[in-house]
């Protein structure tokens, strides 16, 4: 008679676009723990499984390592050789680099290392000279062409197989961590999808970075490999660890820091992060950064993205201008995030989000247009980043040691980087634009310190620290400090960033300039709105994710939020024993409290309709006599049986039989609170023990948006 | 009438060894925010108050790293003075140390910078010369009374002025700081009697470190700097918050490892840590470190403990000993662990606990004794682990890279550190025996695989890597991970561990051995007992402390925990409007669920005897006419007046509305999380709305006790 004797498939499962209930998931994963335990003790094949169960965690983190590591590589290799394919061909063979294709060559010295006779720019090849105008003209033009040929690719894959793929992924990350469902956003077609755009995107010339949309890669590979154990791929709270590792290891495999990136998991995506994550995250970014670097896509042996040694100590009065640097960014930071939202908006309600594919050639081709004619702007923007950081007084490789030219291209750049990440309908990240902006900034402040500390190195500011032999002031370090500003204020990330920027450097000494700029950064921008981008866009999406950062305020009681309000019809609830099916079946609301009777609305346990549903309908197909006026019981000793009614159908076991309650003056910040940190869906209130409403996540949301004067439409979904 | 109109001196505050309640501490500082928000919009002075309100906190931080810097400076410079004076004495000046005597003097070679007229050894000084076996026994004896002498001090300060002052004191800080009270523990007599008695314990050579007192040092300051703030001063949740990040000061001060010490604060001590901490943290582990720098204590302007620069990499095949290493830190740990708690048992049983100072005397004695003779065991524990870290193939200054003589030295060593930390009653810490312990056994396996590869660089193992002229093991790595190792075998660190050693030697190349032997040696030590030395210690000492890292695995339910059980008489409740004030006080429970009346056990609220008694008591002081048949009435509307009995004393305010519930259904690995994650003090537990029992924190340290089969008594507080 019990349905439940036998597990019913899709009991306990959850529909697209609906929340987790973390309680009920981390529940069933220790039963199953309790399970095997149990079981180990029985045989010896029972206590392997155990042992396999136990560390199957760590080999998964192992693999999600390897396989984010080894695509981290290749599409940096992929990247790289598309990106000179633009320019050029390899007589030896088209699939080499640039920079392969010269490996071979007889010109060994370092100036003509990236001249040699088989590779040929288009002009030169169609031409038969790398001089003249003509030929300036023919791979100006070829180079537009290719631009608009990756653009367009990149934009039609994604539109045909996986819309996912597009932007950075990182504020859907957020949401799915946070609990919510989006079924194939982390799936095979997004990753595949997005790995291939990716690179097609990055070679365009477009000013996006490969950061952001690396953490989505290494939470789709993550996502994936979960389905290879049992353990992760049926719980959702297991998997949300998981995904909170993976996220670690793409920020590990973008800039080869892999505490920075355990941090950012930590600090600006994770929602639940227990140690177990903590040092699980560590493992696997550590794989990842390590598989990343024997592939050795760089070609230098470095971990790290934009690997820096400075060598000159920081002098306490530069604090004004590195913390000038941190308003600058703060500021740069609030203004990009209103533009971003304000252009997204636009694209959502206009006819010109019709267009996709039309925008991102249009920006494509402007781009490429501006770009060409000068090599900073023609270089992707972590080769400008690298330039920027770079310490002139070493090795004066860079042309950025002349100073004259710096500010004219600094504003081409400038325009370029400006243009970025404005959710163009491929994978696109903001780090490294948002980076640039800022180490143009930067490096120009820099630069003028150091001409004014050459010129007054006498002067009250300067005497004591600067000589005019030495070099006192390190343009390189602006640079960084104002990379850090401008990421920042869009991302109002601190500690991670710092901590990324430290294992960039490896020196502790330039850590409190960087904090100096980060802090003021995001209490500049913070002024103007307290949400960085990632949560702007969560907002701009309607997801239901709750903000574990922030406070909440307001002096409301559950009372206030809690439905029914007072003018609306009352609660809908089950009673424990006097239900039928026909009547549960005609239900609408997703879930229902159960209560002893109507006249004593004491709570008895919730139930899911959704589990109704499918114990339901379960039931019929096992014909065990379900006709629509038969009796659903959810009471512990079923009512005495009608003689010549149906059989009860008896749904005990599908009842939560230890719903959350609150009080109805239990504060609001306290109810959040709760929610927050036990990850609920739901919450029963109650008044002297008698039931009175109920409060949803999305409740508490619509609230806050009621508060905040917003729409509390704005929140989309359950 | 209502005695809540004023505030009432005393009502929300905690008594002794009880554990304060984290929701309605959060809630009451939300409160107090909210109240200084809405008053900002008023006046310019109250905006001003609101403003340096919300930066109270950056302020507080900035002092705590200020004072807990400059307190672990004057400590380094004093117990190097006092270290020297063991030896000899500077003839310029009693105050200065050996290597401040040595400044001035002419002698500017490296060799013989040591080496000056103005400091003499004891044995010089009355002698007048320094060679001969008579100067030599002279100088041990001088030096063993010293080192007595100092221990005496230690030890009599200690117990004279403050107990709380001995051992490290971090089980006592992870205890507070997951919301348990012992007054005075973080006092000024503590702060000032440990920071003096830690520089005498050093002093007189005991194997024990100062880096667990610095935590301890810190937190002192932190929580006397508190009193500055009345945001802090009065609530005991935010005062936490600022623990924490002085938890992470005291790392940060210790080993120069500011992001180290974050992640151990948060790893290992902290209980609440929100991410608004985190950011504090690190900036207050900044300043502090910074402080330290400027300070210069070690005199080499280097910010941390030991600093060591590698130069040959290491071989994948190294992977082999570094786990080994692991294992041995793993059981070393383990053995640590059980052979610690056994002594503190015997000593807490028998009559060797009554005394202390001969216990202190003998292993000073023994440990003076024995280390004299050796240049190695008289170094202090810090001094010899960076000798042993240290890199011999660059700069032969070390002795240690004359190999014969190793091995015996090392055993020498071994014996004074095991004998560390073995809470005595001076301060003392075991990080650093515990490392030293590690440091001798890697470098001993360093060495023998150096001498390995060394005679067979053309077997099997070391082909292609190692050539007989280059160097292609590094011993002092070796050292490292086996300190990593021993260091995470008693404490079970991991990702904190990982990043110390990281910060202390700069470069991730090392981050992998030293993960692999962290990882191993904290298997291995889980598989003899999951609990690390501090957890070993609560659980000793009996604090209600309820360990957030590891999971409740038991399938028991509520009703199996709460009070009363079956055979007990039924639970004290206070109904709400039917009580006197003679009935109230009678009562002997700490706390009390309010119902609706004794027949309808539905849940009111839930009031503490101590708010009670304190309202009571307020209320008789004002003259209201309390007497012991005067009704105590909770309901929102008080019961008709008899006409000839005294006025009702209402107490609806001192109630907390919003109790915690669970029903009797609820899993208690669910309630535990419940507990963990909300820091409650107690639930109460319904079944169908009725109140049927409680739950408080003692109980289920109590259940969890019963099921690990030990004593449930041994949970000594409330």
């Amino acid at each position: 008679m019990d349905p439940l004797e036998d597990p019913v498939p899709g009991l306990g499962t959850y529909e697209d676009f609906n929340t987790i209930d973390w309680v009920r998931e981390k529940s069933k994963d220790r039963d199953r723990h309790r399970e095997i335990t149990k079981n180990s003790r029985r045989s010896t094949a029972a206590l392997l499984h155990s042992i396999s169960d136990a560390f199957s965690g760590w080999l998964l983190m192992l693999l999600v390592g390897l396989m984010a590591g080894a695509l981290a590589g290749g599409i940096d290799i992929a990247a790289h050789w598309l990106t000179d394919m633009k320019e050029g061909i390899c007589l030896d063979g088209f699939w080499f680099s640039h920079e392969h294709c010269c490996w071979k060559s007889s010109e060994t010295t370092f100036k003509d290392r990236d001249r040699c006779p088989q590779w040929q720019t288009w002009g030169e090849l169609i031409t038969g000279t790398s001089e003249g105008a003509f030929s300036y003209i023919l791979n100006y033009l070829i180079y537009i062409v290719w631009a608009l040929f990756f653009a367009f690719l990149a934009v039609t894959l994604v539109r045909a197989f996986a819309p996912y793929a597009c932007g950075s992924g990182i504020p859907e990350i957020k949401t799915i961590l946070s609990g919510f469902i989006i079924r194939g956003y982390l799936g095979k077609w997004t990753l595949i999808t997005k790995t291939v755009t990716l690179v097609l995107a990055v070679s365009s010339g477009l000013s996006l970075g490969k950061e952001g949309p690396l953490v989505h890669v290494a939470c789709c590979c993550a996502n994936i490999l979960c389905h290879l154990f049992t353990k992760y791929r049926k719980n959702e709270a297991k998997r949300r660890e998981v995904l909170s590792a993976a996220a670690a290891v793409g920020v590990s495999v973008a800039f080869g820091a892999p505490i920075g990136g355990v941090l950012f998991s930590l600090e600006e995506v994770s929602y639940y992060f227990p140690l177990k994550t903590l040092w699980r995250s560590f493992f696997a970014a550590l794989v990842a950064a390590f598989t990343l670097r024997s592939i050795n896509p760089f070609g230098n042996s470095r971990l790290v993205l934009f690997y820096v040694e400075f060598h000159a100590p920081w002098h306490l009065v530069e604090l004004v201008p590195f913390i000038f640097l941190g308003i600058f960014g703060g500021l740069w930071g609030a203004l990009f995030i209103k533009a971003n939202i304000a252009w997204c908006r636009i694209r959502k309600t206009t006819r010109l989000g019709r267009y996709p594919i039309v925008e991102v050639l249009a920006v494509t081709a402007v781009t490429a247009l501006v770009a060409y004619p000068n090599s900073y702007t023609r270089m992707s923007g972590a080769e400008l980043i690298s330039e920027l950081f770079n310490d002139c007084s070493l090795l004066d490789s860079s042309q950025l040691c002349g100073y004259l030219q710096v500010g004219r291209r600094s504003s081409f750049s400038c325009s370029g980087a400006g243009r970025a990440a404005s959710n163009l309908s491929v994978p696109s990240g903001l780090f490294i634009p948002s980076m640039a902006v800022g180490a143009i900034a930067g490096r120009l402040l820099g630069v003028g310190m150091e001409q004014l500390a050459y010129y007054n190195h006498d002067g009250l500011i300067f005497k004591g620290w600067c000589t005019p032999e030495a070099d006192c002031i390190t343009p390189g370090l602006y640079a960084m400090v104002g990379a850090a500003a401008c990421l920042g204020g869009v991302t109002r990330m601190t500690v991670s960033l710092v901590v990324i920027m430290f294992e960039l450097t490896g020196g502790l000494e330039y850590i409190v300039p960087l904090m100096a700029a980060a802090m003021t950064s995001k209490w500049v921008a913070d002024a103007f709105g307290r949400e960085g981008i990632y949560e702007a866009h969560i907002r701009l999406n309607g997801y239901p994710f709750l903000e574990p950062k922030e406070e909440f305020e307001h002096s409301s009681l559950a009372v206030d939020v809690m439905r029914p309000r007072r003018s609306d019809p009352p609660l809908a609830v089950l009673t424990q024993d006097s239900m039928t099916v026909g009547g549960v079946e005609s239900t609408r609301y997703s879930g229902f409290p159960v209560v002893v009777s109507q006249e004593s609305p004491r709570l008895v346990g919730f139930v899911l309709r959704r589990d109704l549903l499918i114990s339901i309908d379960n039931a019929r197909k096992r014909q065990d006599g379900v006709v629509g006026a038969s009796l659903v019981v959810f009471s512990e000793h079923p009512p005495a049986q009608a003689p010549d009614g149906p059989p009860p159908l008896r749904l005990r076991g599908i009842m939560d039989l230890s719903p959350f309650t609150v009080t109805d003056h239990t504060p609001m910040d306290i109810t959040v609170d709760i929610f927050r940190k036990l990850g609920l869906r739901q919450c029963l209130v109650t008044h002297n023990g008698r039931l009175l409403g109920i409060i949803t996540k999305k409740d508490i949301l619509k609230h806050m948006a009621q508060i905040a004067n917003r729409d509390p439409d704005s929140i989309l979904f359950n």
